[in-house]
């Protein structure tokens, strides 16, 4: 088997998926529910999530049926999340597109929440190999999912929150979710269950990296990369990596510059400065590069292609620009 | 066995399950997510879904641990439907308490109603009979819910809406919920297929008896016994089938009525006084009388104690108050 994850074979699986969330054929009525989740899937998500439980399965020799009902399944869930989140921060933007409460309103929006996550769970049960095992961590990682995102909303304007705060909020908002596609392809690949433990402790440390990468793009980006409006964290009290290690660095300096903070783009602008100028950034990508040592040290027990294959795939995730 | 279902069991049961329900131990952390679903449970609900699946499954001889954790999800799947209902619709009370959207605010309703929903996931993947069964079947009535939720929504202020439409909706959002718990009871207690398709199509012509009843309480009740403000389905211009039958009846009439819906306590005695004079109400009670004739029929082939005790279920639900 090849090892390379090419660019050619990733844009392969993405198209893939995007097939098949098109083709998923939901019935035309109720048009209240079901319209606005086909809009979802028509968004240009990058589907890193299904593509890293497919090529973790693939792997490790899962049944390709398994892994693709699995692969949509997480897909779902993640669509679910972020249907509900974008409510929840009223972000009206994702993939350059509205968001449905943007588009209709937010009971459209709650419903076909609801709908996607149902949705997700008749993909779950499709699944031949452990059917109940697989339920059972799908279920888990849902109810972490919630966890997270109501330490994400519990946390807004909280000055007291520490970096380890922090990383138990993205763990669980973020880590749990990436953690659950690499722990499926090991159960699926029907690895030991130390094998299948670590495959779930790589995948939470590549979540955390992505968020506190995400926090990093969110203000050091540009709005048409990232197919959304920027400064949404910082408007509502977000505690990202940069505000919490700005905060510990001179907590007096970084309250005078977030004095003002409805003058958004002035103080994105002072914010990148102080970021930049006391090293907050390069302190951030210490950290990133901290959890890529320990992802890669996990990765070392796997045999080939797992290993070449997950090193490539953390690097595609590492070199992403939104 | 008694078959007889007396007012004291039934109070029991109740008991029983709101100490389940309070006894679920859930974590302190994050208080954003449990603390308003604990709110929930300690609601003052009539527990009638688990109840009908526990008396089900019991009559046909199913596992007591399989029961309780069934009944448990059923009654989280509906909880979570109500939190969610409750904001779509703006209702500000429930079982005489502030629903979580006005004690809180939406984002933690819309986050608290994820977490009831994925909890009752966690309870079905409990049961040990015919667990896969028992899952997707779970999934399915979810599905219906959100659908007939979304009919709802849809027909809102839709004049158009006929009675086939509404029983359409009515099937879907009450009846499916109510069939699953009886289909589960029937899952759970080794029954055959045809009788576990005739318990759930029994389950689904009380579940529209039910809705039905709750069109005419909503109207023609008092507040202090439904717990909640009355003539929210007025003002939201929801189809009811005392609205739709009115409609039928004397469109113009109707419609002259409802001019001034702001005017609340005016329309909602008015249109009292329409349902009563043009023999509104005693339609839609005939309707009743004539899906209970259905239900006892399929009752009909069922050996005792099931028979006996459905039938007293059914007494049960057609003499609510509220």
């Amino acid at each position: 088997m090849d090892t390379n994850l090419t660019p050619k074979y990733i844009a392969h699986l993405r198209e893939e998926f995007n097939d098949a969330l098109m083709s998923l054929q939901l019935p035309e009525q109720p048009s209240y529910l079901y319209k606005p989740m086909s809009y979802v899937f028509s968004g240009k998500g990058k589907r890193l999530r299904p593509i890293l439980l497919y090529i973790t399965g693939k792997a490790m020799g899962a049944s390709e049926d398994d892994l693709k009902y699995a692969s949509i399944a997480v897909e779902l869930l993640h669509n679910f999340t972020l249907v509900h989140d974008d409510i929840m921060d009223q972000d009206d933007f994702r993939h350059g597109k509205h968001t449905i409460h943007k588009k209709w309103d937010e009971s459209t929006a709650i419903l076909s929440g609801d709908g996607l996550y149902v949705l997700s769970l008749s993909f779950v049960a499709k699944v031949k190999t452990h059917s109940l095992k697989v339920i059972k961590t799908f279920n888990e990682a849902a109810l972490m999912v919630c966890e997270g995102q109501a330490y994400d909303k519990q946390y807004e304007n909280d000055r007291h929150i520490s970096i380890d705060d922090y990383f138990i909020m993205v763990e669980k908002k973020t880590g749990n979710l990436i953690g659950l596609c690499t722990e499926l392809g090991g159960i699926l690949g029907n690895q030991s269950h130390k094998n299948i433990k670590d495959l779930k402790t790589f995948g939470m440390i590549l979540g955390t990296v992505f968020q506190i990468q995400d926090d990093i793009l969110e203000i050091m980006a540009n709005e048409e990369s990232m197919g959304k409006s920027l400064g949404s964290d910082i408007t509502k009290g977000k505690q990202t990596i940069l505000s919490i290690l700005a905060r510990k660095k001179d907590e007096k300096e970084w309250d005078i510059l977030n004095s003002n903070i409805k003058e958004i783009d002035s103080t994105i602008r002072r914010q990148k400065e102080f970021f930049i100028s006391n090293g907050i950034i390069v302190e951030a990508q210490r950290m990133i590069q901290s959890y890529i040592n320990q992802a890669n040290e996990i990765l070392n027990i796997f045999p080939e292609p797992c290993k070449s294959q997950l090193t490539q795939f953390t690097e595609l995730v590492l070199n992403r620009n939104h």
